[in-house]
């Protein structure tokens, strides 16, 4: 099982060096005093719980998984007291509004929790981060009443929260939903139905746990205009507002999944349970996306997760098992064999793992950079800003990290050989927990339509240019750098292929709807390529100066430079493929009739 | 669950249509009866087994999985008698010879019964597989007094075998195992030592499991060059012949996978074991890879297996599950939503996976054809050459279909959306079936040095040439075909750029020895993604012949005509991203230090 020790060092990094973070703190009303050394202490702090609580029921956790019985569910050994120790350190009230008992901090420091207590744990973490969506949810949508109520319980961590959305016949397309409300005399609702799919839906690590639910109101319009959203307890406050009376809801049973076992994934049954209007009525597909772009960019975190995990396990692995000799020489003489990192194809393996895990934690706190200017800019335009840029990117990096996280999950177990498929050395179950990545908070196939579809071609592609003007901008400032030329010209030639891909995707999408369909995900996958390029470039440009400046942590800024290279000259080619995928259009989908695909 | 439905129709397009196995039959000695209705019928009683009898077990295997105790395993519940089964139908004879109670058949028939079998139920066909290499090995290695005792019981199915390398500390390095045999005065031997992972090991299906074992001679020299091969029978046959007293063999324990959890993967512990020396001393290595090349491209056509399963499954889901309207309209305007085969992303998947099964089968078929040349053909510069052409195609098979296989199974999980996460509905197990088909056999970057290094580079290019020049000459021979020539130009510029980066490698490998092992897994990959086009193009020419026929048959051959125009369209082009990263070299591999990769 690999020992997960959390990369402070690197995330520092990222956040400091490449992104400056500490600098834009001091330009953000409210966030003044947030300084670098007071981040460090946080980031080294999250890294103690996870090496010393989390990261040992990660193994035994996926062993044992969640049971159900007609009561509730009980998680995996360990889990409820690991949680109490997450609640006493006050993690779940690090960014919380400190009207209702939060810190008050930056938000995007959600992200570093998110990753590190993840890659701890990610069945675990699943608990706390959907309480966090429900908090958002309720702070953002949620009347007074209702804040008062609970949003205090879910900074504290006294209760936690879901997000049900999917039914038996209804995943995608949400707007053939049947779970109803009627309204109440009282002003509350009546919420009957059943949901499935629900992560954390049952367990035993607090008392309460509230429901966000979306439901038809009686008369609504069909389709996803006729959907609002409801705040339903599984239990109602009582007088002094702690858990009271149980709620109509129960839990019908749980999955028995391929990986993430320690989390439970429920059925719920709601049966006249009282709910609260979230929102406006039948607006609550808007109010729900609240909570499902938070839930997309935490999911896209699980990609640097996985790959951060397989580095880990794969790196030492290959430092010490000990298999043939090295093509130049031995490499160990005195041992019986040279140990297996000497030969390229072991190397090609641990650096593609490498530049995702570090690649995909630069674009998800890039991502982050943006969530903490669009909460905190003085300014409304440049809030704005920052959001389009999210709507932008979060599709993107949901779609392409959970992507880069399975492979890299995947060659950490080839790295392993056959003990990769062993469970107890934990590569398999670093795989099997990564697949759910791909498929839930809207499979990727829906993050690419999202994407190309609604924000860019949706757009005319107004939404696409900021982001391409800034890596256009970069290469420019770069013009006279001599040592990033070979990171700059392939790059800057990129972003006028992507601006020309976009443009001959939208005339064919013109003449027949469903080119888009047919390019998304190929496009998807080329924009997460292109954008880690950009990221990769600004890395190696850091990595130069410290260089240059011949700082202590050489060795560092070394490794740095030779992954950026790695990047571009063997994954970077990726685009090609992609490009002429793209180009070839729909037709070669679209010919076949349904029957055909398997004639019986 | 995929209900597993035969792809009869499908083998006899490729044996039938493509390859012409029956005229090839025709000419082989000893084969002239053998006719396209014999085979036909061998076909159809496969399925039939397959279908009733093996995949009905495919799930309740994975979830009750094998069990060890002191005295041995029980395999799940149905697989004893699911066994007999197969024993009684004489299917373990099917081409075994004709003096020790096979039935003679052509080779190439095992193919077949390795895919239907394997892709029913491929965790019990390792069972059934493995004693086939056994009898392979026996057939080919043992004296006659071995072959007298041992391989009747084979033939029968009343004994299986095993193939024992790996030990812990030597997996890909056979070279340093430490298993040792001295000599006992009767001219056997006693083995002792411990080997790990063996496949079929352990089980309750037979009474008696024959054991082939490399290991060390008293003062036989270091390295690879000092291993022999012994059989090493689980009981020692009594005066009749059946298993009689127990020999020094026992089962430590089995290993917990991340799937095929139906078959026992085994710790064997030797201890004054008798065993027979196969073949010459210290030449086992030579010996093992006639079991070992069977193994392999009985590893290969996992890929088949899992591909086509994963096909079954997704492309009825996609034809039943309703979500969300076609782009260009409803296509089910009375239902609630269009099926989801509407959607080009799902098609996108399907048409992989589909290419893929199909494609995959069409190599395999490709090889099976050299095998039954190998073994049967009166000439011996065409057996020689049919060897040769295995020789250089079986690295390539085993890695290129397997990683392929992967990649389908993973994508009918996600045709499936969440369901494709929960285990009752099978395509997760699938997917944890799949990967092992990477690792074991020699993992899929050993394949890939095998092919660049020993095979096409060891050779200076000679066995390659052979392969490319059938290609070019199919090339040439469609050259008036106007609707070939969409397949047949793009083909022919890539057997011309093969060989120039096969030159080219070369040269850069003669320079810096890391070279070689930088560009094999991507050149493996090439390798198959171009033969497979060739294979692809063969198969179109068949279906527009049969469609300008006119042929009753015209929905399957415009499918098959519609899948290869997908594959060039949207598959082939990933050697691009292949070719651009073999042209980046061994540099971007080989700088960094070992430490670097994870700095700690």
């Amino acid at each position: 099982m690999p020992d997960y020790r959390v990369p402070v060092r690197d995330m520092k990094f990222v956040r400091e060096e490449v992104l400056d973070f500490p600098g834009l703190w001091q330009r953000l009303p409210g966030c003044e005093e947030v300084t670098a050394e007071l981040a460090s202490a946080i980031y080294e702090a999250v890294a103690k719980l996870c090496e010393e609580v989390l990261a040992p029921l990660w193994r035994s956790g996926d062993e044992e998984g969640c049971t159900w019985n007609p009561e509730g569910v009980r998680t995996p050994e360990g889990f409820k007291e690991a949680y109490a120790r997450y609640v006493e350190g006050g993690w779940p009230a690090l960014t919380g509004p400190v009207d209702y008992g939060g810190q008050g901090l930056p938000p995007s420091l959600e992200s570093v929790l998110n990753e590190f207590v993840g890659t701890a744990n990610w069945a675990w973490s699943m608990y706390p981060f959907l309480a966090k969506g429900g908090r958002l949810t309720v702070t953002a949508h949620g009347d007074e009443e209702l804040k008062r109520q609970y949003l205090a319980k879910l900074i504290s961590g006294e209760w936690t929260a879901t997000m049900c959305l999917t039914e038996a016949h209804a995943g995608t397309d949400l707007g053939i939903l049947r779970t109803k409300a009627e309204p109440d005399p009282d002003g509350s609702y009546r919420i009957t139905g059943t949901k499935i799919f629900i992560s954390s839906g049952e367990h035993d690590l607090v008392d309460n746990i509230l429901h966000i639910v979306l439901a038809r109101l009686p008369d609504a319009p069909p389709g996803t205009k006729g959907i609002s959203l409801f705040l339903v307890p599984k239990r109602l406050p009582d007088a002094e507002g702690n858990a009271g009376a149980p709620n109509g809801v129960s839990c019908g049973s749980i999955e028995h999944k391929m990986g993430i076992h320690g989390n439970a994934t429920a059925v719920l049954n709601f049966e006249d349970a009282r709910g609260f209007l979230l929102g406006e009525p039948n607006r609550g597909l808007n109010a729900m996306f609240t909570f499902m772009n938070i839930a997309r960019i935490g999911t896209a975190v699980q990609g640097v997760a996985h790959a951060e995990l397989a580095l880990q396990g794969a790196a030492r692995y290959a430092r010490e098992r000990l298999q043939m000799r090295a093509a130049k020489g031995p490499a160990n003489p005195e041992g019986p064999a040279d140990p297996i990192i000497v030969h390229p194809d072991v190397r090609r393996m641990l650096l593609t793992i490498k530049a995702f895990a570090e690649g995909t934690r630069l674009l998800i706190q890039s991502l982050a950079y943006e969530v903490d200017l669009s909460y905190l800019a003085a300014d409304v335009e440049e809030r704005q800003r920052a959001e389009d840029l999210l709507a932008l990117l979060t599709p993107v990096a949901k779609g392409f990290c959970t992507e880069l996280g399975f492979e890299a999950a995947s060659l950490g177990i080839q790295v392993f050989g056959g003990h990769g498929y062993i469970r107890e050395w934990g590569m398999e179950q670093n795989l099997r927990d990564a697949r759910i990545g791909m498929i839930y908070e809207g499979t990727n196939g829906i993050q690419a339509i999202d994407l190309l579809g609604r924000k860019v071609l949706g757009s005319g592609g107004e939404m696409l240019a900021p982001w391409l003007r800034r890596i256009a901008d970069f290469c420019r400032d770069c013009a006279g750098e001599a040592e990033m030329a070979a990171f700059v010209e392939p790059l800057a030639a990129l972003v006028k292929e992507w601006e020309q891909l976009t443009r001959d995707i939208g005339a064919r999408t013109r003449k027949d709807a469903d080119e888009m369909g047919a390019a998304a995900f190929d496009y998807l996958m080329y924009a997460g390529y292109v954008s880690l390029a950009y990221l990769w470039a600004r890395a190696a440009r850091v990595a130069q100066r410290a260089l240059a400046a011949e700082d202590a942590d050489a060795e560092f800024y070394r490794a740095k430079l030779q992954t950026a290279d790695f990047y571009y000259r063997k994954i970077l080619p990726r685009t090609r493929t992609l490009v002429a995928g793209i180009d070839s259009g729909a037709e070669p989908l679209m010919g076949m009739a349904a029957e055909a695909f398997l004639l019986e």
